[in-house]
């Protein structure tokens, strides 16, 4: 009936696969994880199993990208768990729009460095329907999860249990606030098999995730991608359904995908069974077969934050009142995150503007400019931050605490926060580190990369990070 | 156009009421309520449940007391449920030191205003083993709780089931911080039948729970309080024991009590069948008839805001960054409340002195000395706070919500928070109120007592009190 | 338009009114209690934050109705809280249906004997969006509710903050199964100020709520009601509405009423400002006022066990296999409580028929015939039970605690459980009764009313009710 | 003062260290998986954070071991989740162990098949102090966890921020009953640097962690261990504090370690950084370099499930009232899981003997004996059951998914449970069997092995083992 067209040489089979993971480069292929929980009823009345029966949609939310440029704040942690806005983690976002969109099914698939994402998934969401599915081991398959596609596929046994119509497949480490209700309908409106969310602005930007070109009827009827192994190389189908319209756009994919339940099933089992990717291969594959691939498009804030900086501008939105960015205070689809008790933040004479404090802090007579200050940051006497990422600190030190680590002599006698007259420019601070007095973070020689974690540092496109724990003695210059 | 005609002859409406306390004197007869939740066996792997049985004590908190002098920060909510330091409930401090005592086994008894407390209580801890025993009506006693006293009587029933050895007596509005398995220990080894916790500054201010003589050997040896009936009668009881020693100390009670299970049964039952409040009967009938009673000394910090100055000063105490009060960052027995998920406070442009900052505030261009904000609070441009207590907001308001509202005119057309060019100084705002623009909050005419609540304040020793949702006109002076 | 009849005499009002609690006699006038929470948003992401806004219906649910004729049942619980089908708690069914039926804003508002009802609903619920509402004392009103509509009159304060459009005012204990959100649709297609929920059969059983005349298009034209303080006074009102139709129809109120949110206010506060009654008062006066008042028929299972009998004839009905009564056992609309972590139930050699046997129950060589055996229940060798609900015990006892209770000698020595060679039949025992060996419980002398509460228990309609905690010593016979 | 002596040859260290997971062959070396969740601070008052700074030992529960032999009820989880005694999970006993034992900071280390035992996990105790920590990837270290002291070590970043002093090692696949509290005491007293718990009876059977020698004193002068790569092959090391003694005992170890923080991060950084497992290289390194190892005796109950034989034996044991085995009713040190809220179990018309039932099942008229009945079995007329583990289902079918079901005529028209007339003996029946009408499980050709999985069953030394929602068609005759 559906007229097979690939428009990839047969030979392409081969490129659609990511390459696995080579040691060298930048690799990383090994994305997330997919999968899901155990198939067993919640026994709680929480949300999770209460409309589960009339849930019509479970959502997959990734963890980490297969591409991440965050580094070093991926050091120790995954993509999702990265910090923002001085109180949540990436991936709150996400999970936030599933809860405002009353999705109560969601399984977040892990893999890479996931301890603290996990431990901040389960701690925050596990009475509200999510389920994390941490990469594993089983008879059939000793590896790693390949891919987001081969994540899945690994978990169908566990996901087709689930008596819902559509999966709603999405990156957990995007910055944007979406209704998915309106994107299901949509998609059971137009009885679509997949579904693909689109940023509408024509001409996008590369996004990682292709581009689609649709019909005047939003149907999707080319599709193309860099290839991420290859990046010469460039993926590229075009849907049997083509035909005679005027009204093509050209759209960028945001990674976003609603999928029919039995649709995934036949793709990832039967037509594509070794398929790693969803965007590399599973859905152009499903373009190619024929299937009815509808776009979907989205025109709010979108913010990927694929390297750090994006991920420093995105903040630096943040410090802004305006309506461009993400609204953190929105009453009605409010950004959840692990609730907290914190203290209320101390300040004891301090000049702030445009800037953004987290609870717990104890700020002594500084400036702050331009700057996000997360949970619990200590700064000191004159000091002065400006147009940074503070991360915050996740305990307080106690006088002894201070005192014994100073005995140690192991430059752990600077205690965690921002010592007295440290002046920090347009860097990222990340948690926990022990910045000390007179020191200066302002990239004085302007370098734009450089890796000195041995000095508790690296610097990306001209952007100091300072890494996790790090110790910066007093009176240096970064 | 509906003629409604009430057939009931006019005398019976005071059948209807129960009597009212009366009015004259110090009142406040029905103070908080006692007891006990059920005596299931908690199911949940909770601390409650797990070393139920190791423990040795139950603690029994008041929500509220007799003589609270807060109002109106007391008109819809009862003492313990008061907001302190921008983050926290007065009852937070006592139930912390429970848990950070690691006891598990709480009873809250509420009664007065009980509707906040019991929500916040339920939701904050219940899940760390502290039940909220509401008043109530039973077949046997349709009245309320007459006192501290009968309210731990009328639960005895729920009590008695629970194998422990003592009952830790416990004021929930008082801010402090205490190790009370150091006062179980004292309580062990000396064997009392009683111990009272008193302050230990041997000439101590009037706490109103009494005054204790102790001998060398911390025995209590004469007990002496002024009635809340009738203040010119103090009533005073020797103990019995009374012998010989020279070492005698004049130490003033805290109204904390550890009793032996089986003493307290017997106190309550047999001894004092009718007495309704420790302090006033209990407590001194137990010296007179020559029950060990002993006292333990405190020599922290204790703060039991018993009127509107007292709350003011202690919750000035917070904003400096001193040891002298009571410390809100320790890490090793931190205050707990309920968990929030706030986004991190936006501040456009301020000047902070000596300050302290809840979650959620969205500051624009002000100047904030000697505050403390509470959490979500809006503070318009040019706005200048001083010396006050703003205790936020409990929701934020959205743009259609101000619009729709300003429709109505009702004065609602003012937004929650504090509008531009407004100056307060000295002042304590309860939650949610809409103070307009260019209001002057100065008590410029000096008042130091005056009820205004038709306009949304009074007046307490100086300190003007705006009432929770008032509604403070643009230009208004007060 | 509407032409206002009122069909009440004058005096009516007086009868509307329900007398107060007389001291004498078993009269248990004041009813449940009202009301509401505190304003705060919740904090958490639980359904009850989450879609709040998107909620358009509060639900009211009172925990105790002004009637009960479940005595010795409620002699430590409310209503609400008394045991049903081995696991669970009566208020669960009508929680349950609100949490089936997603609506996540529920107060439940208790009064009397409300400790372990609180305490049940505060560990069962407090995750999902139900607040407890105790009965509290307050400036303005000193007194306990005064009956369903005086309890939420003064809690309007709280619920007028709530962004909901109705309230659906729900008796805490009824067995049955409903989809409220097809009420609140017919509710709302039908543009009504109030909907009254009515048992479809034409002639229906006295539900104690009234009874209705509905036209064919489901308009209630007449309320009648027998006065709950002179039963021989029947309250009676006729809409203005009422016109000529052929339809009607004569159906029982269940006491079940969707309200306006705007509506409700101006009934409490203008039209009706001391009425505390909803069917006494509220709802004929409504009528009588000619508002637009509609039924929705229910035709599904619904018991009131108004009284010990009844109570008795629901739980033997749980024990058949049929698809008459409640099905415990649905999975699209389950029954929630309290969950639990027992352990299965042990059993060493029973022949067991038609019976429903809990979780954690250690059953000897029994047998156990049309019986329900509710939580840890252990029974002992030889014993037989008949047509019996066994309510278990909220403890194991350890072999100490026997051991040591029996030094007491005082009749303590029996332990929790049915003792060996132990007869009972068509008998309720109540949780925690310690039952000794070889006592015989049939009602041999056919005793149909009896109080023998010294004696552990009480005789109704033939039932023997054994106490809660009492103890039968070896060998009696009751 | 000690001489070392290295009993090894000096080549020994290759034999120390397991081979790698050869992927030919049945074998599953690696393990089960570290380590550690975030750093973070606790935020909730939960008894994680509580007591946190108080507690000197963190618990590593390993959620699988290296040799399962539990296949097939291991082929789609862990060893950890495997069901026992019709309600709980293996895992509960360790982790219950843990929180009365008051352990607060529990990492469970997962990796093989854990998505169930991680969902279990998370949601029965994340608000207890349990992290899961699933196996990951990270820029470090590409791979799986290649053994316990692997999984350790790469946890170390992690587990080192946590102020403790010791940690405790422990399988989480063992059936016991301990207060850890006590074993570390006797640590803390013997100064030693690892304790290592042995069963007490001196000759012991094979556990698979290795045999000590300890002299009189309790120390442990010789450590065997059979490879588990060559089986021929015995580690041995002597202690060099080994001298002349004449109480020697032969124990064997349980796998449970207590090691002091700094010794465990020298062990795996400094000593033996390439060591895999801790029974195979760590421990037997330890005492061969001197360090001071302690035996620590345990004489209760312990069952460690090694394989299909094992586990269907200590499943029997339960079903008995006997005080041999463990005590699932003990009140003061409960055995928590998952918390329920099913309904009772409906028995129609029963014969039970020696049988233990778990919660919501549907027992027709049936016959039960010696057999463990999970949650929500359901088993229909003139069944019959025999000495055999029945694991239950995780779901009520509805009629319509019978119906529906039914209409696919896959086989699925079976429903879940147990059909009529059907005889089950001495067999085990996994999840969400669907065992058809007149069929016969009694391993009727006396196999002993026998892997027939495509038919929905293995044998075991003579136990049939039905596949978890394995479809066994009426009439059928295994």
């Amino acid at each position: 009936m559906v007229i097979l067209q690939l428009a990839l040489p047969t030979t392409s089979s081969a490129n659609l696969r990511p390459k696995l993971p080579s040691l060298g480069g930048k690799q990383v292929t090994v994305p997330p994880s997919l999968c899901v929980s155990n198939s067993q009823q919640s026994e709680h009345p929480t949300s999770s199993s209460r409309p589960a029966n009339r849930q019509s949609v479970a959502a997959i939310v990734f963890g980490d990208g297969s591409e991440s440029q965050l580094y070093p704040l991926t050091k120790r942690r995954s993509e999702g768990a990265v910090h923002i806005a001085g109180s949540y983690r990436l991936i709150d976002a996400v999970v936030s729009n599933c809860i405002n969109s009353n999705i109560t099914k969601i399984y977040a698939l892990t893999q890479f460095n996931s301890t603290s994402l996990n431990s901040h998934l389960c701690r925050a969401y596990s009475g509200v329907g999510l389920e994390v599915v941490a990469a594993y081991q089983s008879p059939e398959a000793r590896g790693w999860f390949q891919g987001t596609a081969d994540a899945v596929r690994r978990c169908l046994w566990l996901v087709e249990e689930h008596p819902v119509a559509e999966f709603l497949v999405l990156p957990g480490y995007h910055l944007y606030r979406m209704d998915y209700q309106k994107l299901i309908q949509a998609h059971q409106q137009s009885k679509a098999d997949i579904t693909i969310v689109a940023l509408s602005a024509e001409i996008s930007r590369e996004t990682g995730f292709g581009f689609l070109e649709v019909n005047s009827e939003n149907q999707v009827v080319e599709f193309s991608k860099r290839s991420e192994k290859e990046p010469a190389t460039i993926i590229s189908v075009k849907s049997p359904r083509k035909s005679n319209d005027n009204g093509y756009k050209k759209l960028a994919s945001m990674g976003i995908y609603v999928v029919k339940k039995e649709i995934m099933i036949k793709l990832l089992r039967e037509h594509f069974p070794k398929a790693n990717g969803f965007g590399s291969e599973v859905i152009p594959g499903a373009i190619s077969i024929g299937m009815k691939v509808e776009a979907f498009a989205f025109d709010g804030y979108w913010e990927d934050m694929r390297n750090i900086e994006a991920f420093y501008q995105a903040n630096m939105e943040i410090t802004k009142k305006t309506d461009v960015g993400y609204n953190f205070y929105d009453r009605d689809s409010p950004l959840y995150t692990l609730p907290r008790n914190l203290p209320p933040t101390l300040i004891t004479d301090a000049v702030i503007t445009d800037s953004v404090i987290g609870d717990g802090c104890i700020l002594d007579r500084c400036e702050i400019r331009g700057t996000i200050v997360g949970l619990r940051t200590k700064i000191g006497d004159r000091a002065v931050i400006e147009d940074s990422v503070i991360m915050g600190s996740d305990i307080y030190q106690q006088a002894e605490d201070e005192l014994s680590s100073g005995m140690k002599g192991t430059g752990n006698d600077i205690p965690i926060g921002i010592g007295e007259d440290t002046h920090i420019r347009k860097a990222i601070v990340d948690k926990n580190a022990r910045i000390g007095k007179q020191v200066l973070i302002v990239n004085r020689d302007n370098v734009q990369e450089g890796n000195r974690e041995a000095h508790g540092y690296t610097i990306s496109e001209g952007i100091v990070v300072v890494l996790k724990g790090a110790v910066i003695p007093d009176g240096s210059i970064l």
